[in-house]
């Protein structure tokens, strides 16, 4: 029997599912689970779009231009215009969801043995992406005690080796909800053009910004045009998911062109969700208010319970729709497993995501977990009895 | 500014696109071009499964599970036993077109300097996914004269070193519409079980059989099972390109648990089109007789007319919808170029794929086309009208 490959052994097991088939045993004793361990909202897709897909008439079903329908991109160029994002139609290739924009950036820029710097924690997929792609990540520490602010840029320069080619942030960010100011913006830029870097900006959670703060793309840092790649999903923005819609944006004519290879050798990307997406930015001007108030008030309560457990850490995020949590135990994995095994309280449980996932460097963020605040505040308060309970009876 | 990567310049341009801003031009100065340079069929996608789509009510667009749908899996399963290919739900990964699942199995089987096997010409795409996945395509070549048969088994045993992992072939072939017969396929078992290689077979046209001959699947080889990766794709099976919909199956259980890994990565394949490829699987079981009488009729057509062209050669296809044609110049590419820039026939010209960027040997197929027959009878005839006309006065 032939054997697969090292790379397929290199890639690390998702944060997030070691633990789920404990939760579907829980399910299975009757147990109800709330997850706040994954990044799936429950709020509705806006039905004006997925009406947009069911009225339109298709006769073939035909693949879209390998950068994504034409009326498509020109209708982002109005939608990044309105977020202070100035690009055409041009430098903007449709990929499917925000996962194939990551890969296009570090198959575009980044050869196999090359690095890229990350604060940690970070999005667990992205091990996966550098993995297939051969390339290292480097990472650097930022720490739930200051609420994971941007790494000093004294980290960054002891971390830049010959062999950097980028720094990849995720603004705001998944997992810590922080959302990086524009000075720490500033000082990326210092940083990339003093290294000569590119900067992967991940904006998922653009729209998920809190207490009246803004949000500032990459892609509007001025004198970082040729440095500055934004990877963009409509996923969380419109909770569309399933639809496997992102987008690669970038000013550099070079890197475009090399990314458009990439694009045409998987020849399009699907055509019905960009029809969904296209309609979204039509959607009316308050759409993101409701939905955004909505998220608000859940993360005002789960935080507010958490701070109030003993021994419990946790930071106001400034954006997306997680937090991070320090907890009082030793093994926060363990904890999780735990409380899907052999807890329960009213009937009930919560799953979250362990944080050493999240985090490149072995040992850090064992005390630590994930909350995704995706449900509705009755549940996260239910949630929260739950986890409040379990941290007075577990055996720490 | 940073640079690209190297990768990213190794990318080979696409055969068909070179030509295309010249096709662009020929419409703009009013000539009707006929399009047989690519694989998009002008058939219909059936209404039925459009209207699943539109008939589904969504409230969220979530992720599906990241192999896809288990109802649409299960499906599948029926889909594949009338196919003679026994596989469980668990076998399969629904992926976003076939060219996921290429790169799945590229990625899971094989590591940055191994070599794969593919008789050429190939379909074009393939470099893009080597390229991306650092591993080295090894051609054996297959010949217009012989109908681009498999190559003899020494030409295989000679071209395997110890980096070798794979073999693919496509069947039907895209470019050649060869359709290998039982025969050949136990001679690609013996060279897989030899030299412990995995059988890559991609099979997107496994419909598209002429002549009463019937396609065998790489799947169904007894004794292969811990060998063959089925890579499969609904685009050209339903006229459905732009859904974004295909499949990785195969029974080793350690290659399926590697893909899942890159599966997971990327969270999952596209909601939509799933839910059209499993109502695909309900359409009634003589749906491909009409999509298969309209090909047939197409292909006798095209090759009827190829071959009474003085110095022309084609053999007959024997599956998918394509046909390689040599022609009597010395360069088609300048050739191609030449119809769409310098060329018209009652208003209009033919645009074709030039053969060598098919090839990966340089040099090989410089006087061959490959033409698709993805346009109706009446344009086919209209197409070779000018073709013919344009052989006649062509500087060779």
């Amino acid at each position: 029997m032939p054997s697969i490959a090292h790379r397929g052994e290199l890639m690390p097991p998702s944060p997030i599912r070691k633990l789920v088939p404990f939760a579907e045993a829980a399910k299975k004793r009757g147990i109800n689970v709330y997850h706040l361990n994954i990044g799936q909202p429950d709020i509705e897709t806006p039905q004006a779009i997925l009406d947009a897909v069911k009225h339109t008439d298709i006769k073939v079903l035909e693949y879209s231009h390998s950068a994504g329908f034409e009326s498509y991109r020109k209708k982002l160029v109005e939608y990044y215009s309105r977020n202070n994002i100035v690009v055409n139609a041009n430098q903007i290739i449709v990929t499917t969801g925000g996962s194939e924009a990551i890969l296009f950036a570090i198959m575009s820029c980044m050869d196999p043995g090359d690095e890229i710097i990350i604060p940690e924690p970070f999005y667990a997929n992205y091990n996966g992406f550098a993995v297939a792609a051969g390339v290292h990540i480097v990472p650097i520490s930022s720490s739930i005690e200051n609420g994971f602010a941007l790494p000093p840029i004294e980290a960054f320069d002891k971390a830049v080796t010959p062999r950097t080619k980028a720094i990849m942030i995720c603004n705001p960010n998944n997992p810590t909800g922080y959302l990086y100011s524009p000075e720490e913006l500033q000082i990326l830029k210092e940083i990339c053009l003093k290294h000569n870097l590119f900067l992967f900006s991940d904006e998922a959670y653009r729209e998920f910004c809190y207490d009246g703060k803004k949000h500032f793309s990459a892609l509007s840092i001025e004198g970082l045009e040729q440095h500055a790649i934004l990877m963009d999903t409509i996923s969380k923005r419109y909770s569309a998911c399933g639809g496997r819609i992102g987008a690669f944006v970038t000013k550099n004519q070079q890197v475009l062109d090399t990314a458009m290879k990439f694009a045409q050798a998987r020849l399009s990307p699907p055509s019905f969700a960009q029809i969904l997406g296209e309609a979204a930015v039509d959607l009316p001007a308050d759409y993101f208010d409701g939905v955004h108030a909505e998220y608000n008030a859940r993360r005002d309560l789960l935080v507010k319970r958490l701070q109030a457990m003993e021994g419990v850490t946790c930071p106001m995020p400034g954006g997306a729709f997680y937090a991070m949590a320090k907890l009082p135990v030793r093994d926060s994995e363990k904890f999780c497993q735990w409380l899907l095994e052999s807890f329960s309280h009213n009937g009930a449980t919560v799953m979250m995501a362990p944080a050493a996932g999240f985090y490149a460097t072995k040992g850090r963020g064992s005390d630590e977990v994930r909350l995704a605040y995706v449900l509705n505040e009755k549940d996260i308060n239910a949630a929260m009895d739950c986890l409040e309970t379990a941290l007075k009876v577990y055996d720490k």
